[in-house]
């Protein structure tokens, strides 16, 4: 099957974890909006195309199914692509955690657009540097535990006790943090030791470290959902 | 098979899509809080249990299974409570309209919380008034414009052209948001008549109907997702 992913080329973004799915699991896929322009999905977005209607890009064309939602799609793509353990038990909590970790990114997105993702960043600076410092001192503290625990009552290395998207997942959560907010990752860092080794080792895996090292990867910046505005970092 | 639902006692939130999905199905099910207390839900948050850790409710123990995200579990409960038409493509789609369901659900909180969830309403007033005004110009627009073309796409009064969790969940939607923002729903009811007459047909459903009239609905109230602040509603 040769998957088709539609997804806004200038930024890593939600599609970002569909990205780093295929990548990981050397699938045949072409990234369409990278090689046609952001223009291309606008026939899916405006309704004329059969089948289900996608609210907002990532979304996934594969053979007559056309699936939108992050979380729905790495779903799907887990069984071929051998991105989850076996059985239905691991296979629900695969989802659960992805949509764990998909609350988390929207809470990041939120941190540098309190206000309304119409306006920039500009027009809301003094309403995101109380929500990210609400970001930094609760939630991170939070979700972070919250992963490190889920490692711990695994094998300590993996989400589910071997190796899944999720794992891809959380390792895009931490280089996407560490870029956003390296002060506070640096403090955060030194509770997550699984999460950090976790990180390390996914990074490694060659088809991984071959897509981060090419063309492939957009490089994060401003435009997408972890971006680096010191005034939302803990203070120097 | 008798499922036991977690959600807080005192609140709508997120558990009501699981409430009426078990109550439209006629399921055997416990709502352990409401009778246990919100204490009963502590030891899985702990992680003191076997198997899945829940980041938050609402989460459902079905067997051996421990389930956490609204629509995991709904997804996991379509096929044996009938509430999702037959197919592939149709299960998945309806987890990505779930998905996006929660998505809006999301901002709809955020609009009296646009700055910390451990912050009073009453500490982020002004920032709540200045989201609310998207919310309700922007936001909502999109999405009931988004659900309305849906059902269009399908038979017109269902969202997958066939009864379905979705159909119960853009209901649980539009009676959160009338509640919470009455003028500018009589505003945006009118461009969205399909939308409209769904809700009007699940509040009918019998044993939906008999479930919002007993005691097991908690009413809407200002601690849960959808609060009447009628300074956040359009201008009187």
């Amino acid at each position: 099957m040769r998957y088709e992913l539609y997804y806004w080329s200038g930024i890593q973004g939600r599609g970002e974890f569909i990205r780093l799915a295929l990548e990981d699991a050397g699938a045949e896929y072409i990234d369409v909006a990278r090689e046609r322009g952001d223009e291309a999905m606008q026939a899916f977005l405006q309704g004329q195309c059969e089948g289900a209607l996608p609210f907002a890009p990532p979304f996934l064309q594969a053979g007559h199914l056309l699936i939108a939602q992050t979380a729905a799609i790495l779903d799907y793509l887990a069984l071929p692509l051998g991105l989850v353990p076996e059985g239905e038990a691991r296979r629900i909590y695969a989802t659960q955690l992805q949509l764990t970790v998909a609350d988390l990114v929207a809470e990041i997105h939120d941190s540098h657009h309190p206000i309304a993702s119409s306006l920039y960043y500009e027009d809301q600076r003094a309403e995101a540097q109380r929500r990210a410092a609400d970001l930094r001192q609760t939630r991170l503290p939070k979700y972070l535990g919250y992963f490190e625990q889920v490692l711990a009552r695994a094998d300590g290395r993996h989400a589910l006790g071997a190796h899944s998207y999720v794992d891809l997942s959380l390792f895009q959560l931490m280089a996407g943090l560490d870029y956003a907010f390296p002060r506070a990752m640096s403090r955060l860092r030194q509770d997550v030791p699984r999460l950090c080794a976790l990180a390390e080792e996914v990074a490694q895996r060659p088809r991984v470290a071959a897509y981060l090292a090419s063309p492939r990867r957009v490089p994060f910046n401003e435009q997408g959902i972890f971006r680096h505005y010191p005034a939302l970092d803990d203070p120097a």
